[in-house]
Parts: structure tokens; C-alpha cells; sequence
């Protein structure tokens, strides 16, 4: 079963906005087993939006349309919707009574032009929203349904799990979707593909696709099956062989970010780390510090961009930094050191390197990444030459140091 | 004058992938004077695309298709709107040989199925893309014009640059758009409104816009005129008022970061600055270090996120921790000159509060946040309550700390 989704507001026109209620409706609906064949973003014009309806409505079984319900003359999603089916709209005491209710429990009146959004299409079921004031409808026609919602995600996302999910099952044939999704780093996306599309090709489904950003890859597979054992079956099926070739470049299987995965194994530990960063600059901190309760195995750390700092607060020796250069495995491994030694952590994370965009004097070219892993025995180091601008090369940076030390917990190095 | 722009790939119709190309285009269209009335995305569906194609020419004179002009068989868009335009396709083979010197210098082999790039729309013009296989095409129609674009971003832009904005120029009817930026911190979108609404509320011209997202508001105008004179007129006229309003809530005028901004000030200053964290876990320093050259005046800082850390690499007296905690304006105090006196820096910046999901203990609620800024003379604080969960908290206090230094540099605290 095929369905469309229709983003309405003359502000998703613009350079600055993008309709991305869309993605969620997507999602949802492809849980159902059903897929979006096209999408669209339609200003704040009735005779427009009307001929794009019927368009949709003539294609597809369903056609969502979010946004323009609210109570302004610029909110022309009902009139559009009544004037696409040839229907009249029906003004709705009771929708008014709720409103004022809500705006009573906020301490507040009314406005008068409220009123606009008790209209509701002749037949139309209405959609009762219990965070906003603009209720939605669901408008059945020959076969068909065009469901009407709120723009603000929030609204949006309630009032479909609520009003509609029930509604949608009962038209659409029972498919099971079951997913897998592999979170994977330490490979470019490139050779992802390469090393797995000879396995996912194969198949129409599961369907599988790869996301990347910034060194840290996603594959979804996704099956479409007439029950659950039967998509289990085909999920194990293809996932296996693409576990077996990606190994340890695995890093999650639930969802969770590497920075999670490596909070669990550090808490699993008993185990503390802290972080000394240079061309990062708190990039590595911000992200261990970003999961909640990481109070308990992430102390803290350094951030060392300049060498007086790297002296001063790593106690890294002057002579090494002035041997070898702030931007080399001995510094890496002298910073891992120091921030473990001065945090009193069972391992220490370091980072040095150039970001760019210049080079500074004579040092290393951009892109040169020294990271030093030290814990009470020792401190190794790794290095990589990262492409990109600085965005580019930080974030690899800062991803490639957190997967060394899950790496590390997991003993495999 | 108005377009339409169609984004083509079944891949922009999962839950994953959203079409940005349209925001780069409209941007682009807007500067021409071009207003976009509608956009879609079509899957890979020959027919479901033509009928996409003759439905927008009809009601557009510019229709924009970006994507599917691949090698694949799932590549549609030049045989879709040749069925759409009633054309045939016709086999250009200076375009295989050009693709073929392109392999050749990447020192590859051309595949057979490049061939099917070489296909023209009857009537249209080629437009050669420096960065890709794929050639655009322009095709005019009664009025109207269809212009074909490869997907990959990159791609896309340089060809529309090279290829079409002056095929544009010679359509549209003249107009000069100057748009006026306003980066403003310190207050809440809804406070930001309802202050400048007045103002802006009694023009269509120039459009006003507010962008906001964690803490950080953006104000566009922009205003569509005749002449360079009128627009700048205009532009002066609104945006005069609404300044005098923001005053100093205004950190920049030419779309730079809140931290280039305070980078600039720093170095104009001829001063320094370090870091104490310990919610934010290293997003302030990772802030700070993202602008080229920071290197100049941030020396680094501490990640104090453990109560021994903030003892042992600030120096915060145990005591004062004890009698006032962790999260006071206190210990925020300590923080930031216990911070600046270790980096021997002429500022340093602090922050400690509850990012929550928890509160642990006894301690402040969840959103309780205090910023400490000291300088040779002496420390001071700020409390904030903010509202929202972990990530939300900590880019608010992120963005407030960078924006305390700001205002310490221009001498209004």
C-alpha cells in the first residue's frame, strides 16, 4: 500500500526551513508496511494546495498533510482539503468549548479568530490534540483517506501515535517489519560497501541502506515479511554473513552511540577515564559527558592547546615537545600519560595533531593525527592522516580516540 | 517570477534521507528574485515523475529536477521528462567520449552503462559538469524551462553556478535582493518576537524571518526592490528600528559565530582565555577551538566533571565544596580563578549545574546552572534556570558562558 505526505506553509519554501515531519511520518508508516512514493511542500495557497490533494488523492490510498491548521487566514489546510473533495466545512461549537478550556488552564482568553479552527470537513472524523489547539481530521473518500495534522513535531507526533495508528491498521494489509541495524567505525564508507553490497545485493529484502557522517556508519536492513518468523529468519539470513565480514568494526547492534557502547564496558570495568585534548579542543569531553550517569566512570580532563599547557598541566617534558614536536607519537603518548597520572584514571585518551586550515611553522601537514592511549602500565599511540577541513578532521579525531579505547576494553587492539 | 523544484531518488523517501539541494536552490532562485511555490520528491518512477513534470510546468515557468540523471536503470529523470515534454532522446557520442577521457584520467575503465548519460532530450542544451559523469540539461518549453541537475551536491552547485544562473539572469525580470542578518543571544525566541513583531509585522517587504536553536536566534530580512539604492533604503528603514530594540542582545551584523565574534575581541584585546567545565564536559572549549587561529588566544582548560578534579586541577578549596556543593555560586567562582591562575590566562570561564535526566542527591534541581568568569581582578557568577533535557541544557549553557565573555570584552556585564 502506497502512501504520499504533503508539508503545508509557505515558510518550508524558504532557504532556511525544511519539513522534517516527513522523516517521522515516514518512518512510522513504513512500520505499517507502507511505503511513500512522494512527498511535497505546498505554500499557504488554497486553489494549490486543493489541486495538489486531489493529485495525491488520485495516486495514493493515503496522503498525510501536516501543517496550516492553525487559527490565522494563512492557515488554508481545511478549506483546501473540503475544497479538493467538493465538501462543505461545518463550523463545531464543542471544538471551541475545548479550546477555550485550554486557553483557561493557561490563564488566558481566547482569541476571537480561534474559531477558525473549529471547522471541520463535512464527514470527517475529528482528531482531538492534547497539546495544541488545532484538532486534526480524518477524511475517508472512495477508498481512500486524507488525514489532516498539526505542523508543530510535537503535536504531530501524538496525535498520529494516538488517532491514527489504530485507524491505519484496520485499512492496511498486516505486514511485519522487522529491522537490524549495525552501528560500525574504523572504515570508510566507501569500503563498507564494497566489502558488503556482494552479500545485501542479493536481496529486494531486506531492504539495506548505509548512512555515514564523520567515520561513524550505519547499515539498516530492513525486512518485510507476512510474519514475524519469517523476518527474523531473513534478517539472521543476510545479517550474518555482513556480521562476519564487518567483525569487530561493529561497535553496537541496539542503536547506542559509540560513546555509550564505551561508558557501558568502562562502567562494566569498573574502570574511570579521562581525556587530554589538543586539536579538539573538549570534543572527546563533550561526547563522553553527553550520556547521562557518565559521572561514574568519566573523571575529566585536559584540554592542552597550547604547549605551555601541555607542560604545565600534562607535565610533558619540554625537551621531548621540543625534540619531536607538539605533533608527534611521543607527545600522544606523554600527554595519555600525564592526564592519567595527574586524573588518577584507570586510562587516559590523548589527542594531538593540525586541523588546519594552515599549517603552523614547520609542523606536520593537516590532517595529522597522533592519539595516545595510556593506562597504568603504558601508553601506546596511533597515528592517522585524516582528508577534510577542520569540522572534518576533528570529528574523525575525536571518533577514531573513543573507538581506540573501546578497542582497548574489549582487548582487542 | 516563480519555480518549482523536483528532488528525484527512491532514496529520499525513507525515514533516513531528506533532500537539501532544494534549500541551496531556493537560496539561490530567491537572490535571482525568484520566489519557489512548491517542492516534491518523486521515487525512481518514469511515469509518476513525467506526470510530476507536466502538472509543474504547467503551473511554473521554471522547474528545477535535481538527481537521477546516474547510469543505473534506476536512473529516470531524462527519460521521464522527455515522455512529459513529448520528446524523443536522442544519443550524443561526443558526451561517451568526454566521459571516457574522465575515466581514463582516474586511470579507469568507462563501464558500458555510462553510455546512458550520453542520452539528450530532443531540443535541450548539454551542460557539462566539471565534477562528475553526469551532464545537465536545459530544456525550454513554450515559456517555460526544465533544467536536469546531477544529485551529489557538489555536482549540483558547481553546474548551477557555471550553467544556469546566467541562462537565468536572461529570463527573469531584473531584481536586486539585499538581505540584512542580525546573530543575536540572550533571550528567548518568543521575547525576540514579540519585541521586534511590531516593527516587521507592517512590511511584506522585506520578508522577516527568526531562526533559533539553542539560544542562539537568527533575524533575516530581506528586501526585493528595483534598484541596489531602494533595497539598501528599505533594509535601513526596517532594520534600524529593530536594532535600536536588540541593542546589545546583537553579537553580529555579518553572520559570524557567537565564538569568532568573541575570538575576535580576545585577540583585538590582546588577551587569553581558559576553560573550566564541568556539565558542559569540553563543549565550550570545542566551541572556542572550531575558529581557525583560535590557537592565538585559547590556551585550553579543565574538564572538571568529578568533585576531586575540580580539587586537585583547580584548586577549589574542599571546604567551600562541602558547605556550599558542587553546583553554587561558589564553587563556580573558585572554578573560573582557579582556572585562570593554572592556564595563566588574563580570562578564564566556568561552568557547573545539574544537565540532568537526575539529580543526584541533594543537590540543585535539573537545569540549575551557574557560569563563573574570572579575570586578574576578580571572579564573578551568574545563575541561570534553564528548562529541557541533557543536550538541550547543555548547549544553553554553552552558548551563555561564550556570550558572559562577549560582554565582559565590550565592557557591559
Amino acid at each position: 500500500m502506497n502512501a504520499e505526505i504533503i508539508a503545508v506553509g509557505s515558510e518550508l519554501l524558504t532557504a532556511e526551513r525544511i519539513d522534517t515531519n516527513s522523516l517521522y511520518l515516514t518512518a512510522q508508516l513504513n512500520d505499517l508496511g507502507v511505503e511513500v512514493t512522494a512527498k511535497a511542500v505546498i505554500g499557504d495557497d488554497r486553489e494549490r494546495l486543493a489541486g495538489a490533494v486531489r493529485a495525491a488523492l488520485g495516486r495514493s490510498p493515503i496522503v498525510i498533510l501536516s501543517g496550516g491548521l492553525g487559527p490565522t487566514e494563512d492557515d488554508v489546510t481545511r478549506e483546501a482539503v473540503a475544497l479538493a473533495l467538493d465538501r462543505k466545512l461545518e463550523f463545531h461549537p464543542e471544538i471551541v468549548a475545548q479550546i477555550e478550556e485550554r486557553f483557561a488552564r493557561m490563564k488566558r482568553r481566547m482569541s476571537e479568530i480561534n474559531r477558525r479552527q473549529a471547522f471541520v470537513i463535512e464527514g470527517a472524523q475529528v482528531l482531538p490534540n492534547d497539546r495544541g489547539t488545532a484538532p486534526g481530521q480524518w477524511v475517508e473518500e472512495s477508498g481512500g483517506v486524507a488525514i489532516l495534522l498539526p505542523g508543530p513535531p510535537h503535536e504531530l507526533k501524538a496525535m498520529f501515535e494516538r488517532q491514527c495508528l489504530q485507524r491505519l491498521r484496520r485499512i492496511v494489509p498486516a505486514v511485519v517489519i522487522r529491522t537490524l541495524l549495525l552501528r560500525v567505525t574504523g572504515m570508510p564508507e566507501s569500503d563498507l560497501d564494497q566489502l558488503i553490497s556482494p552479500v545485501y545485493k542479493k536481496y529486494v529484502n531486506p531492504v539495506t541502506t548505509i548512512l555515514a557522517g564523520n567515520g561513524d556508519l550505519q547499515v539498516h536492513l530492513r525486512a518485510r515479511c507476512a510474519t514475524v518468523g519469517e523476518a527474523e529468519t531473513l534478517l539472521a539470513e543476510v545479517g550474518a554473513p555482513i556480521e562476519a565480514l564487518l567483525g569487530d568494526k561493529i561497535y553496537s547492534r541496539d542503536g547506542d552511540a559509540l560513546e555509550v557502547v564505551v561508558g557501558e564496558l568502562l562502567h562494566k570495568a569498573h574502570a574511570t577515564v579521562a581525556v587530554a585534548e589538543s586539536l579538539t579542543g573538549g570534543m572527546i569531553g563533550e561526547r563522553l559527558s553527553s550520556v547521562p550517569g557518565s559521572s561514574r566512570y568519566f573523571l575529566g580532563g585536559f584540554i592542552t592547546y597550547s604547549d605551555a599547557m601541555k607542560i604545565e598541566l600534562l607535565g610533558v617534558d619540554p625537551e621531548l615537545l621540543a625534540h619531536f614536536g607538539a605533533v608527534s607519537r611521543e607527545t600522544a603518548e606523554a600527554m595519555a600519560a600525564g592526564a592519567r597520572r595527574r586524573a588518577n584514571s584507570t586510562y587516559a585518551l590523548a589527542v594531538t595533531g593540525v586541523a588546519g586550515p594552515e599549517t603552523p611553522g614547520d609542523r606536520a601537514p593537516v590532517g595529522t593525527v597522533y592519539v595516545g592511549l595510556a593506562d597504568a602500565e603504558k601508553a601506546v599511540s596511533f597515528h592517522r592522516q585524516f582528508l577534510g577541513d577542520r569540522p572534518r578532521i576533528r570529528a574523525f579525531t575525536a571518533q577514531m580516540a573513543i573507538d581506540l579505547l573501546r578497542r582497548k576494553l574489549l582487548g582487542r587492539p
